[in-house]
């Protein structure tokens, strides 16, 4: 009998209590740090302020008890909510009782997604996605996010039904701007520019240390929020001046609301609850794993998956917003000195203080100084250094961004990760598309081969040695083939051609179909196809064909076997 | 100055006299041979059967001076026919003027594009699809056309709106078949199956020469249809008994009709056109190869997607329906003795006799009689040994096969052929992303460097050399990030790392990022990352990355030399 597992995850188990007070703290930190943001991230994805606060609770626990990660935060995120919002205001009026439903089993229906992959051991999956696909697509979506805030900082409320709509528009409403909202905004963003750009290089010159002066700069966005929002309290700039405030946050714990999902809801949000679940199944994968380099630890991806899409299922039904492995959260957890995930727990516990007691107190929050935050954080997420890079490296990487890029900006976020996996997926294929191929002979004397063209080799008149330097597949067949017709059109004597196989670890059922046309193809002219140092797993398949019977000529062990053989023949 | 290019194509430039009359009798048999096809894949698209005629002449013509095979025949062909059914049915009711309009406009729109790609020498985009994918969709498809064949054989007229409710409604039917109908259908189909399973080796054994026999099976469904006729009209059988015949045949030369496709149209109309042209070039590229290997002629992809593409332009303004490269056209050209495009150019002249004069004469032809020999075409390409084969071979590769298949039977034919590509792809993607990696020493004595497990060599503590057996990309990192994570856990004391690059012919960007965060990683550990054996071109790459200036060791010429140097170090 297998011992019954322990349901507690490992780093509880062996939970080490010196730990106990770091985990506290970051905690508490977390919790109070991560409040602006998950308000703006919720409005972000056009739901009411609360919930971006009721997803910090139960789907961290559950992330935290199934997640693999010691230090991930998952929470609401800036992508994610985008995506959210994208994905539901074609489909329902943000905010209303349907776009709720809507946006709940968008989380429902990407959680079931991650849960399957890693159930089923699917984290490669994430690999589908090549960096610069994956660079492109976030700033694409960075810059996405920062055209929706601009109306925010300006006090505007622009219309239109795309976003290029709603930035012309922008720009047309820029003179009629509201200046009590530019006053409160336009100093917040310039702060929070400083504190980003500058403060963290300032301190430590000032003699403070390292480690506070980060503590320092995590700080500083609250500290602009709280100013901000006594500025408002204190002037009553909302109701005397007119600017906006998040509203009424509605007190109390989050209701906890079971549904079944309706089939033509599923039927709509199938495609975007996929690419979320990819965009969050990279995200969270590729963060979990950079933090757990930086501690020496493993992140286990299907554990992660699990954690992740435990988190969204619960998030459908704990507050209904899909979350994500949060950047900025988990910088700020690992930053508060967080060591395990207790320190996820200890924020959630927190999160339920807050949201049962204090939540009004966030209503006179002005949205100017939410949006700045929100820019600031997206334009950081905008990675043109990866464009440079990628384009100065190679252009077919480069063209990849700009396409993901570009179609998420253009044509939309699905069609933008779409484009991109094409684009990446056709410059694969390109690039192996021309495998390289040689005729080859004998080194006098030895029992080495080498390419004709660059060696001095003995050959055998009528016998053809023609060594495959890359596997087989339905992409580079063509090549094959036609480099193999020009050598048979050069050397019309050829009797006898002889496959070197020595670096082919891989042959698919096209390639072996287009073998067994040539074996056809060299019988009806005379000569006699030939294999030579073929794998033992590349053999063991091919025994398995209708080629391996057909065969014409032998397979030899190699090279050298069959120039020794032929020789004697011809 | 250049000199001024010859507008003749090559074979008429260079014609033979001793071809002409080969090419005049194999022009005319072919006429005759493919009427009874011609009017079928009309009606089968859906459009009046003149439709077939028509696009049979100056389509033919086109292809003739512009494609590169010198003996595949084009005109209407069961699959495109079919996929042209499929994408119109649901915008037009079949043979209305607007479905006139949709017909000539995608001929148009994939003509356009594989004008386009012929033009941009994009003849490799072919290779997209493996044959698994080929083989299955055009096996979905054949089903497809078997069952919308059915009908008429037992003269029955089922609705529906899916393929599958159409087959329901036939079996509910089934009792109430057309007696008079099947009482020509059946032993026409039955006639058909032993001419193509048994006549061609009875008539040999008979003492028949072989071409001769050959060509008495091909004339046989000719016979055929001519005996089904004759029965009509001698008994009146569709007056007397209501057999469905093809009825009225517009008599005269196809009209020139010159059009500008309107905006919304194109947009319908393109994702179909795409898959129309993909698939016309798969098949047609596919058969003009197989022609020319039996010819020892070559083919020259570009030429053939510019003369499919013409064609098909040409028969959106005198026609009006997509066409391809017919099998049994070319199969019957072949027969008949065809030497040169001149043979389809006779038989595109003696079409327009038979358009101007003749028409009439298959009005009273049943379509019982033409559907038994669309459904034995149609049966023949249901290629079950193809997926009997690949499913042996490798099961990725079977799974590909049904996955078209089943696309095509049940989800359409566009989404059919993307799942194809989707699952050869993804079967691609996960092959490659298990690269072989291999720790290795030196021989005792030698140059030469093995594998630390299978062979008795030296090593340097401390010292790593990692052989990477495979060209680095998005898709195949993960393992190896996984593969050095597992050697450095357990060689903790590792202060070198080697990479030695003799298989590794590529690296994409995101390699480079990959390698640039391991040599972070290592430097933040206190250990340094070497290269070895990197290729020409790959350091050519590498030199315009920022890892190369980041690189913490050196670049060795050979993994000797590394180890030479650093067992002197360490």
């Amino acid at each position: 009998m297998s011992p019954i597992p322990n349901p507690l995850p490992a780093w509880l188990r062996n939970y080490r209590k010196d730990a106990l007070g770091a985990d506290l703290t970051a905690g508490l930190i977390v919790t109070v740090l991560v409040i602006p943001q998950s308000l703006a991230y919720a409005l972000l994805a056009g739901l009411p302020p609360q919930v971006g606060l009721y997803v910090s609770i139960f789907p961290v626990l559950a992330y935290a008890l199934l997640g693999s990660s010691m230090v991930q935060a998952v929470g609401p995120v800036a992508i994610t909510a985008l995506m959210t919002y994208a994905a539901l205001t074609p489909l329902a009026v943000p905010a209303s009782p349907e776009y709720l439903v809507l946006a709940a089993t968008l989380a429902l229906i990407s959680g079931l997604m991650l849960l399957t992959c890693g159930a089923l051991r699917l984290g490669f999956l994430a690999q589908l996605l090549s960096r610069p696909v994956i660079s492109g697509f976030i700033s694409g979506s960075a810059i996405l996010i920062v055209i929706s805030q601009i109306k925010h900082l300006l006090g505007l409320s622009p219309q239109g039904t795309s976003n290029w709509q709603v930035l012309a528009e922008l720009l047309r409403q820029l003179p009629h701007s509201h200046w009590p909202t530019l006053a409160i905004g336009v100093p917040a963003f310039l702060m929070l520019v400083f504190v980003r750009a500058g403060l963290g290089r300032i301190l430590p010159s000032l003699g403070m240390g390292a480690g506070k002066a980060a503590a320092m700069v995590r700080l500083m966005p609250l500290l602009v929020v709280l100013l901000a929002t006594l500025a408002v309290v204190a002037f009553d700039l909302d109701h005397e001046r007119g600017v906006a405030v998040v509203g009424a946050v509605t007190e109390g714990l989050p209701p906890f609301r079971f549904f079944i999902p309706a089939y033509d809801i599923v039927q709509v949000l199938i495609v975007p609850a996929a690419v979320l679940a990819l965009i969050g199944m990279v995200q969270g994968l590729s963060m979990a794993q950079a933090l757990a380099i930086k501690r020496r630890e493993r992140v286990d991806a299907n554990a992660e998956l699990l954690g992740l899409g435990a988190a969204n299922v619960v998030a459908a039904f704990y507050g209904g917003m899909p979350v994500g492995g949060g950047l900025s959260r988990s910088a700020v957890n690992v930053a508060a000195g967080a060591q395990t995930p207790l320190a996820s727990i200890v924020s959630a516990v927190a999160m339920i203080v807050v949201v049962a007691g204090a939540a009004h107190c966030f209503a006179r929050l002005p949205l100017a100084v939410l949006a700045a935050t929100i820019v600031i954080a997206a334009g950081s997420m905008i990675d043109l250094d990866g464009l440079r890079r990628a384009w100065a490296y190679d252009r077919a990487d480069g063209l990849a961004w700009l396409g993901t890029a570009g179609g998420v900006l253009f044509l939309g976020l699905e069609i933008g990760i779409g484009l991109g996996v094409l684009l990446s997926m056709g410059t694969l294929l390109l690039r192996a598309s021309s495998p390289h191929i040689a005729l080859i002979g004998r080194i006098p004397g030895s029992e080495h081969f080498r390419n004709v063209e660059r060696h001095h080799v003995d050959t055998i008149p009528g016998v053809l040695f023609v060594r495959i330097d890359e596997s087989l597949f339905f992409g580079n067949l063509g090549a094959v083939e036609l480099r193999l017709d020009q050598a048979l059109a050069l050397l019309p004597e050829t009797r006898h051609v002889v496959l070197v196989m020595s670096a082919v670890n891989r042959l698919d059922a096209t390639a072996v179909e287009v073998l067994g046309e040539l074996n056809r193809d060299l019988v009806e002219r005379g000569s006699r196809l030939h294999l030579a140092e073929v794998k033992g797993p590349v053999q063991d398949r091919l025994k398995r064909s209708d080629f391996w019977v057909a065969l014409s000529g032998e397979v030899f062990l190699s090279a050298n076997d069959a120039f020794e053989r032929l020789g004697h023949c011809s």
